[in-house]
Formats: structure tokens, C-alpha cells, sequence
């Protein structure tokens, strides 16, 4: 064993003969509309940010009493595209009926190959090195408020724009973030930030290494989608779950080489500030001057879920709220 | 890829540069008190019965939402014991408290490495081949039965016979069974019976392999204790699930060695017949004549599962058992 279990590490790595094997397992377990492709996706994501190319996928497909045979199919196909559009190959799975849950639950196993030996892991953020992040902020929270709190949004927003922001699923992939940054080298580590979002996801990249950080507000890309809805719910983007960023600590020389490779394809990306050497460092600067980035307790997801059905941040009285759709 | 899905292939095979890994995915769940332990000994039979011996596990741990902490110390330390005894290293896991679940659910992947690139399958069963049985029928199913319907058997059977059909469970390995007899040499393919028992995993690998089989009845291991338990529901222990057992398809030259070298290993072990080239001779001889093996509609386990609570096959008129606890 290469690299084992630890704080913010994200896959196993472990030696087979001359090669590296990197792999990964985790459940999907609330969400039933894409719960195949987001298991191989999920599970994808967190060998890319070894560095590696996933290759194989197992999964565990287990479902409610109740279910009719298509709703195994439908996993199955999607598990199957999902793989597909990675290179993929679904080696084996399990199906079966689990009595005592009352939705699917799909565990999915990736495994991939560190070629030329060469990984990154989560620990090895380098003080001085420059934080890029692929995406922006709150991209997989947007596609679950798009969809799940629709009861709230649609008071508010028109269905085109609701559409718009329900597709941000398509963008949970971050294999070609991760494949393209790793290929242009100067990568020292790479995360993709989960629940707790981009904040979340710097706290444990500087937990892990123990350093500090340095972020520019200005320069964290907040999809405009992703603002209005975080504006409407009175939620941070930043502390939202944000699978589909990438945060890379690369060597400054190379980071801008990292940005234009990533925007060649069609990868938004931006050099959002700096790892320090300093472990309580850890801040975020703005017009309105420096102050500690938020470490967040729980993901700000949760907030808006629970929101009450009449929730609107404007039916507020002194609301000031300047959001309007455009 | 070398070795994909496949009907009774218990195990992917997948090539890493010179290396040949093994890998199985399965979840455990309808078993609360040893989920921890069995999801690292059933993972670990799929992979050693292709030659190959565990090395890493990975798991996911899904709680209800009741869940005491302790539960998952629990299932932890199963975890650990279970791995340190195979001499597998636990490279990574999850847990997490999944909503609508109502008993625990652990996913387990087995990861290991098929040495000097030697590994059989199921479907490489050979015609002619002799069958060896490993520890007997039903050995998974008496430990089950003899906890789950104590309520009934308790009522034939002393608390000591009950302890002792009980720890059956920890028979349930067949690493080193596997690992015995693939390095004597000779073994064409292996497979563990689970569901369908012994019955379903000799049906299994004739239909991996396009063969048939001739086993004898009297040559097949049923222990004293699951030979009375299965009296007593009236159920076929060649049916009851079980895993504990392993099968083998084996160089008739060799059988005797690898039965010798498996009692070595204190592992008791017969031949039971041997595979055939005709794929429709699937049958089973004894003193009464030969007649065709049935193929597993259901596991019998369900069968004694459902019985009444107030079962008990002396109480029934006209009963000839000649069951007594000795």
C-alpha cells in the first residue's frame, strides 16, 4: 500500500508488480434520478485526482422491495453510458433486492492505473504553489436545488432558466480537468471539493498538507446561474457541494500553461490565489479587505433543502436583495 | 479486461502491466451481527476461488438513521479482525448514515493478485476432471438457521448442539482451501456455492462449462449437525446456501494430492464424482439408483426460514424420522 486511508485522501494507491493501481469506493445513496451515472462518475472523480485514468468499474446495485425490473435497467443503462463516455469497462456488479430500504442504493468501485508511476495526493499541496479551480463553485448544488427545490424556485425563476441550471449535472466530471492539468505537469495536488464545497475543499487540502491559503474572491468563478440561486436561498456558493470543480495546487510557473491547456478544452478555469506556509492562514480577500475563509459545518445544501415551501429571500420585509432574472 | 461478467464467474480479472489483478464486489445485506466479518470473507472467497490471493479491501458502510456510534465501532473492528486473519490490508472505506435504510448494509471490494499470472475461472472446468468438495454442505446455512430459527430448533435440540451448528460461521472462508489446493497444482477451475448451495455450484460450473456431472451421494460431506438440522425442516442440505464450501474441478492425477494436502491444512475434503462432456447428464448416484441433481428453484434457507413457528416435523402424524440429539 502506496497511500491508505487519511484525512481529504480521496483513493487508495496501491503497488501491483511495476504499476500503480488507484482506486476508489462510494455509495450513492440520495439520488434516484441519475443514481447509476453519478455512482461512476462519483467514483471516477476521485481516481482522476490521483492523477490516474479510471479504467475498471464494479458496482453494487441494490434496490427497494418494490422495484420493477425496469428501474435496474435504467441504472444499468446509465451506468453503462456513463462508462462509455469515460473509456470505462464495467468489469462486474451485483443486483438484488434489500429488503428494509425504500430507494435504490448503488456502490460503485473505480480503479485506475497511475501511468509512468507518476500520483498526486492530497498531502502534497506545496506552500507557494498557485490554487487553480476548474468550473467555479457550487456546480453539483445547483443541479440538486434545480431540481429538488423546483416547489420554490419556479416562484421566482422561469423554467428555461431552471433547465439551464438542473443540466450543471453534466458537468460533475472532473476526469478531464484532472487528465488535462496532470498531462502539462507542475501538479502537485489535486481535490475535487464534495459537501462543504470549494471552502470545504481548500480546508482539507491545507488540513492534509499542513499549510495555509491565500484565495481572491474576485477570482473564484460563481456561475451567474449558481448566483442567483445561492442569492435567492441566502446561502454561501462557496460552502455548497461542488463536485464538478477541480482545486489544483500547481508549480506558479506552470499554472497559467495549466489554465490555457484546460481551456482548450472548453474547461473554465482560474488561478484563484496560493497555498502558504502558514497552517492557520487561511483567508479570502475581497474589496472589502481580508478575512477568514469559513470553514464550513455543514454543507450549505442542507440549508436550502430545508427551507420552508413559502420561502422567497425577497418576500422578505428590508429585503435589499438585488436579484432580478434576467 | 481478461476475465468480465459472467454467469458463475465469481471474480473480474484484469490486467495491470505484468500483473494480473483480481477483483470482486458484493454486499452484505441480511446479516446484522457479523455484517463487517462476512463482507471481508465473502469478498475475499470470490477472489481467492480464481487462484488468487486477498490483498486490499475497500468498504461502504451504510447506517439507519438510528445508528449508534458504536455500531459502526462495531462493524470497524469486524472489519479488521476479519482482514488481519486473511492477512488483507483495509486500504480504504466510507460510512455514512443513509435515510430509509432500516438495518446496516456493508459493500465490500476485494482486490487481490493472481501470482506468476496463474488464475482459473469457472467455465474453465474440464471434462473428466474430478469434483472435490471442501468442509460439506450447508455449512453457512446450518450457522443461520441454528441463530435465526432457535425459536423452533430450541425446542428439539440441546443449547450446546445449537452453539455448535452457530459457529459454522466460522467456517465460512474458503481462502485457505483455495490456496491449498491451487498450489498443489492440477486445479482446472474452483467455485464457492453460495445460494442454491451445493446443488446450485455444481449447476453453476457445468453451465459455465458446457459440461456435465456424475457426483455420488454418499461421497458428499453433510456434518451430523447439519444433516439433523436439515431433518428437522425437512429441507435438502445439497440445496442449503453454502458458502464455506468450495468445489473443484481437478486433474484426476492430482485429486488425491490436493485432498491430502487439504487435510494438512486440517480442511476436510472428498472426491465426489467427476465433471463429464455431456451437458445434460447432471446426476447423482447412490445406494437407491442414479437420478438427475436438482437444479435450485429457491435456496432451501428460505424454506426453514418460513416455517411456522410452531414446526417441528416429529410432531406431524405419520412421521418416520429417526432424528434424535445425541
Amino acid at each position: 500500500m502506496v497511500q491508505g486511508p487519511g484525512v481529504g485522501e480521496d483513493a487508495a494507491i496501491l503497488r501491483v508488480g511495476d504499476m500503480l493501481l488507484v482506486t476508489h469506493s462510494d455509495p450513492i445513496t440520495g439520488a434516484v434520478e441519475r443514481i447509476g451515472w453519478l455512482a461512476v462518475n462519483v467514483n471516477a472523480n476521485d481516481v482522476a485526482t490521483r492523477g490516474a485514468r479510471p479504467r475498471w468499474f464494479l458496482s453494487s446495485i441494490l434496490l427497494p422491495e418494490s422495484s420493477e425490473e425496469e428501474v435496474v435497467s435504467k441504472i444499468c443503462k446509465q451506468i453503462h453510458k456513463a462508462a462509455l463516455d469515460l473509456g470505462v469497462a464495467v468489469v462486474g456488479g451485483h443486483s438484488e433486492v434489500t429488503p428494509g430500504l425504500n430507494h435504490p442504493v448503488v456502490v460503485g468501485c473505480m480503479m485506475g492505473l497511475a501511468e509512468d508511476g507518476r500520483y498526486v495526493t492530497t498531502h502534497d499541496v506545496k506552500p507557494g504553489s498557485a490554487i487553480i479551480l476548474t468550473k467555479g463553485a457550487g456546480v453539483e448544488g445547483t443541479a440538486i436545488l434545480a431540481s429538488d427545490r423546483s416547489d420554490v424556485l419556479e416562484k421566482r425563476f422561469s423554467g428555461r432558466f431552471l433547465q439551464r441550471a438542473r443540466i450543471y449535472f453534466r458537468r460533475i466530471s472532473v476526469v478531464k480537468d484532472a487528465m488535462t492539468a496532470f498531462s502539462v505537469g507542475g501538479v502537485f495536488s489535486m481535490h475535487d471539493p464534495t459537501e462543504g464545497g470549494v471552502a470545504g475543499g481548500l480546508h482539507e487540502m491545507a488540513d492534509a498538507s499542513g499549510t495555509g491559503f491565500r484565495v481572491e474572491s474576485e477570482r473564484i468563478l460563481v456561475s451567474p446561474i449558481t448566483q442567483r440561486i445561492c442569492e435567492f436561498f441566502e446561502i454561501d456558493p462557496l460552502q455548497l457541494i461542488g463536485s464538478g470543480a477541480l482545486l489544483i495546487s500547481a508549480d506558479k510557473t506552470l499554472a497559467e500553461e495549466i489554465v490555457r491547456a484546460l481551456s482548450c478544452e472548453r474547461i473554465e478555469a482560474s488561478i484563484i490565489g496560493e497555498f502558504t506556509s502558514k497552517p492557520r492562514e487561511r483567508v479570502i480577500g475581497s474589496k472589502a479587505g481580508v478575512k477568514p475563509l469559513p470553514r464550513p459545518i455543514s454543507d450549505h445544501l442542507w440549508i436550502a433543502l430545508s427551507r420552508d415551501k413559502t420561502w422567497s429571500s425577497l418576500s422578505k420585509a428590508g429585503s435589499t436583495s438585488s436579484v432580478r432574472e434576467g
